[in-house]
């Protein structure tokens, strides 16, 4: 069950109102990066773990992002405020409000749709989703996603704080900033609390290939690193032995029944696209006089 | 430059059609776990990476992704042959038809709309989103990233191994779950080539809120592991000393100008409840006799 | 700030695991009308509302709803227990295991994406959007909202109630469900409360159109009621009469200054369709002969 | 059946052409409060509503709104026009195309991906989806939905008028406000003629739970009004008392067969964290000296 | 201004309900092949098209569309009836009821969500989006989408036709149909009337590159036709002859001024992987010493 | 299987940083007509198709269209890569930075959110999503949206051409613009090449309704053209003979049985609307004396 204390988890001190910078505070309030995506992704986890002990770490660091969700929320609210309501009470010529509206970010929509409030949508106006979150119920492969998150987290935070000069707002980012690498630490304690963590899951890789390196792009550029060089692994360069690697013939087959095999055959000959034929086309009888001759090649200097 | 070598990188030979196994392929299609999206996060990271090495790792993936994205897209077509054929050609009674379409997963949607071919849908019928990818532009956060999602598309292909008793399929799917082992130790390799990579960014983790473990979810069912334990971490259970951590008040503010404020206080003053009103309401008029006395307490025996 | 406590706010008992039935109850997990749109909804508006007492209110039900989306989510995740074990450690036959989880609705979806936990999907697979929530800032039509969107999860709930024979899950729905009823009671007492909240806004409503019903659809089945009967309302049936209602032309007008004027006069003379053509097009280059006399009219007989 | 009449139902007369206008105009021509929503939303309701006179009122009024949406889309055509042009015929040169593009709301994208269209898109460029209808089939609540529905449509063009001050789009702005107005009012008349609609549905509320106001949000801003005083609520604000509601412990349980008990066990213990280890950590490997030392508590002053 | 005739375009009479064939149905209501989407393509496209003629050519089909969209929707009303009265009323056991609705398709969620209306969502439950809706304001280009979208129109109610034997749904379907016929070929003719529509736009293909072929997929199964044989085409398979087709070195380059390359550089310093680093990494941690041989190349025999 | 060569198909050289145009850039990198879309609309139909010599056409577009997709990218890339380095080194002042991340387009997103990378979003940041891609699995269709989709792309490059000065974009833009051209030629050279390929599908157009041309739009503006006159079409332009064309009643209907009729008839009951009750409405109860003068016609003077 979950309670509210009024106090926020951090003060929130907003020298003066701003949409513009409003508007980039709403990507870590409804952006894929911010904390209802992170507290919707450690509750999720939460509520399906069945080590008691993780569980409780999920749920306590999930109400610590809902709780930071206020906060920035709170922030949004506070850079809204003063256009919220000169728009509900018309309190300026429809030319100055549509000027301050119009000049920066995505204000005007936040304005228009959703009065000032602090609504969940990312930067520019993109409702929160649900497919930012990426739980999938194996605590080895979620415990990753965790660490991965808050390090995003972590440097969206640190982009704000570096295009803000409000002190307040600068600290409370801070806050939050800090949060999100403590996070990460106790995710990855948790991670490798589980002894046997690589490769997730029970089948185990097959080793014909689970340490060879495709060198899929080639050219000047290429380059090496622990990745593809030393003991551990095989290179593969040469680009017929990247494909079909199985040594079958690299096709795709399946067995058809006989209505199935038919049905396919008389829907391959009704759709067949005659080879030897140079059909008349759509374009030929679109391509005026002037554009026929620029669209074939040795024309070059035929005028349109 | 991307070119195409019309073998696939590994042989797929399914044994017979079936349009509800199709279904469940679809997930590592165009699912969120699926090699679109390995292939689109990796792509879009070594488009500006500034790493030259590790621009040609991301690339050397990502490409190897979109050959596995073909793999896995023709597995999905050979399972959906038969189906295809006979719906286009009206080869079963429509009775027939309509039952073996609608008998299993969301084959009915890809027959219908997709024509029995491979949608860049999941296994639910929701259309691949570029929400899934979380590339945020930072190397040691996006190494992260990758790290994570090759774990979770591990899970999901031993997933679909577990639900196949196809050999072909089980071979194919094999060969795609190895790779995303063999990825994800590539991966973290250039993660921890980057010598400090932790926090990732520039700005420094402040130290008063760095090593703090709020514990935010109490009762029965508490844990502990090395992520609140150990001299690392500061555990805060007290509930008021979990708001305002700041030692402010934990109020949110901001200073208006005179004119904001002025349109603030009266749009405040317009919309405001009477909290000494005792108004007639609009349930008031809509319950009914009976209605309403269930919906007051005390009136447990009362009939509706 | 938020604050956990590891009890549930109602138990949640569950007879046996049931994968099929946990897809329904996600409707009011991740669905539109569930838990999560109602917290969401509620916590914007009491982010930005500047009346003290109604921002109390927000916050009381956005955190009790915050606790029902845990109870349900519980439940999901009961009903999925058995399947999320037996899928992650291959517990059974391939074949068992593709029946099972194959046998009705969506549950292929949330074993193989989300290993049988509660994802923020709906009972389709769709996954939760904010475009879900209405709140648009404005006190007078945000209680409004939330009044229909209480009535709506009433009924939703006790839809999933009629389809669970299960005692202990409708049991919880049942309380569930008669929170929606004691919210929606709260939420219209803070609505009348407000002195004046219709219209709604500052505007006044033009009189010239305010009492005007257009009878825009018409035929047998027309109806009458108190929305357009009465002394209230002014009919107009006549179609003419429904049109440029406020006298002009009906048409559509611009101002555009001379390089404007000329640019749209240049693309419309380019882009015009010559009425008096009779163009052959590519349907007529597709038409094969059998196909061309079928789809004249009058050749009602010739085969195909 | 719908018929169409090239007049509008209110004339439009655009003083000048302005692409950064157009955009805010989208809100309510694409967006979720918008004309398209509110027809889709009764247009969905009468199609399956038994009531014959309330069907009539139904498809009366989403008649009316695709002719709003007509109207809307026209003055978003006329704002747009001399872009439209322009920018298809190259009549200005590259720079001044893009200044007139860039400066203002999300002209840029209505020119480059809709030619100056009115497109299906709000004031963000977020394509209309059909999450924003909110029918569910009883009309009880779907009227509730209507009532707020057009409450907020209200606002929003009370919002668009105050940031606009050609007369001409006033005017038309003000004509669709009021209908919105109208429509309100016919929606209430609906819903209150039925003689029992609170609660709606048949399932009746849960005496024990039907008036009771749970005080989740507590601490310095609590506030009191008809929602949570009188006769009518039981306030429970203890802490203890708002949890496990019903009684019982306030735990999730499931009955599992041996099979499922047996596979959860396997999977609990394979992916159990060990509360005892104290792991090294991927972020202990990724701390650089400077790094660690930041992150360590009571290491305040060491410099990075 | 649009107006309504209560009479369909098309008599509906459906035998018996059927949720399941219900589903399917809404392919053709809120699915991307659609009568909305059809409606709202060539809406959008008569809002802001120049030309008179044509602008009434595409609201005479708009209007049709509309009409669809009800025939269609009438049908799935009608398909869903009996669920629809049975789920409100609880008029069947809870089992019953269960086992009906998840007996196919997704008459699940169409029951559960939408209480058995006709909702705007595709047979799989994923909601309608403009996102469908390809108009770019080129009367050029947005015939040939109006061609292209009438004939997958076509099709899909095809595929329809074929799943049911319900003889009233097969005619009105057939009606339907046919229609999409009919609208290509109008679209074709206005296309056509276009004297010089192709390519479309003012600015000619560059010579240089309008007629060739690039052969960028090889190996066996490669084929040859109209599209790549002839005069016109001049085809390249030369691989190295496929990249920098324009002479150049195939790089990306840009200008930076000081600062911005100081910072890129700080940057790419920063975040460097080191290429002759072999780092322990967080595999290493985590991989048992089982797990630890089987993904070692050469130990394919251990057991795990 | 795909292979990568480091040389970009067409040298990429950018003059200078400028992320508001990197903005309107990704319209072609993550937007519908994007080469995203373009690559993944010809892959998934390749996948599908059974004609050998049209599936390589479909390969060799596809790999191209993805080439192109690092074309573009790079030009978003080095148009960012200024931006980039200077947010994340905090290279300049945050009022600098916070300037010119908001001087224009969704560059703050861009740089928030992505880092500066580019994102798979389109010019207003709208993630890509595969509902772009209008594959249905039917040749003569599929070719048909491949024209479509090319002739789009062409316009979109055509439009971006005329807002950059930079002669190293327009360069590259105008040779994938050429591109487009040339694949629409291809593709129409597919279409023709299927002999029988109008109307699409098998089931033949009913030859009643094939040639009707329906005038559901009629009042002054409209026109006429080769669409609506001639010998082919008859033209319907009385209204009553444009509903229920099958000579029905134009009534929807279905058979139900008795349990069905019975519920569906208790459910009309208990969610009638009276006609003949005047209802006090919720609007009465909010309507103050000001505002309740103003909506009722008549009183057109009081002041509110």
């Amino acid at each position: 069950m979950f309670m509210h204390n009024k106090r926020l988890m951090y003060t929130v001190r907003v020298a003066e109102p701003n949409p513009g910078l409003a508007t980039l505070m709403l990507e870590q309030f409804g952006g894929p990066q911010g904390e209802l995506a992170a507290a919707m992704r450690y509750f999720t986890q939460g509520l399906a773990d069945e080590d008691v002990a993780r569980r409780d770490l999920l749920m306590d660091i999930a109400t610590e992002e809902l709780s930071h969700l206020e906060v920035i929320g709170s922030i949004v609210a506070m850079l809204n405020r003063g256009a919220k309501g000169k728009l509900a009470e018309a309190a300026e010529e429809e030319a100055d409000l549509y000027a301050s509206m119009t000049s920066g970010g995505e204000s005007h929509t936040t304005s228009i749709l959703y009065g000032g409030g602090a609504a969940l949508v990312n930067s520019a106006g993109v409702p929160w989703t649900a497919a930012y979150i990426d739980t999938i119920g194996d605590p080895a492969c979620d415990l990753r996603s965790n660490i991965a998150a808050e390090s995003r987290a972590k440097i969206v935070y640190e982009r704000l704080i570096n295009v803000t000069d409000d002190p307040g707002i600068k600290d409370a980012l801070g806050f939050l900033m800090t949060r999100e690498v403590a996070h990460q630490k106790a995710f990855e304690k948790a991670l490798y609390a589980i002894p046997d963590n690589f490769p997730p899951g029970k089948l185990p890789a097959d080793p014909q290939f689970a340490d060879v390196y495709f060198d899929m792009s080639q050219g000047e550029g290429e380059g090496s690193g622990p990745w593809n060089t030393g003991d551990q692994w095989t290179v593969i360069s040469d680009r017929e032995a990247q494909a079909a690697v199985d040594g079958g013939d690299g096709q795709a087959s399946v067995g058809l029944d006989e209505t199935s095999g038919a049905a396919v055959d008389a829907f391959a000959a009704r759709t067949r696209s005659d080879p030897d034929s140079d059909p008349v086309t759509g374009a030929d009888l679109g391509a005026g006089p002037g554009a026929g001759r620029t669209t074939r090649l040795g024309d070059e200097d035929s005028p349109r």
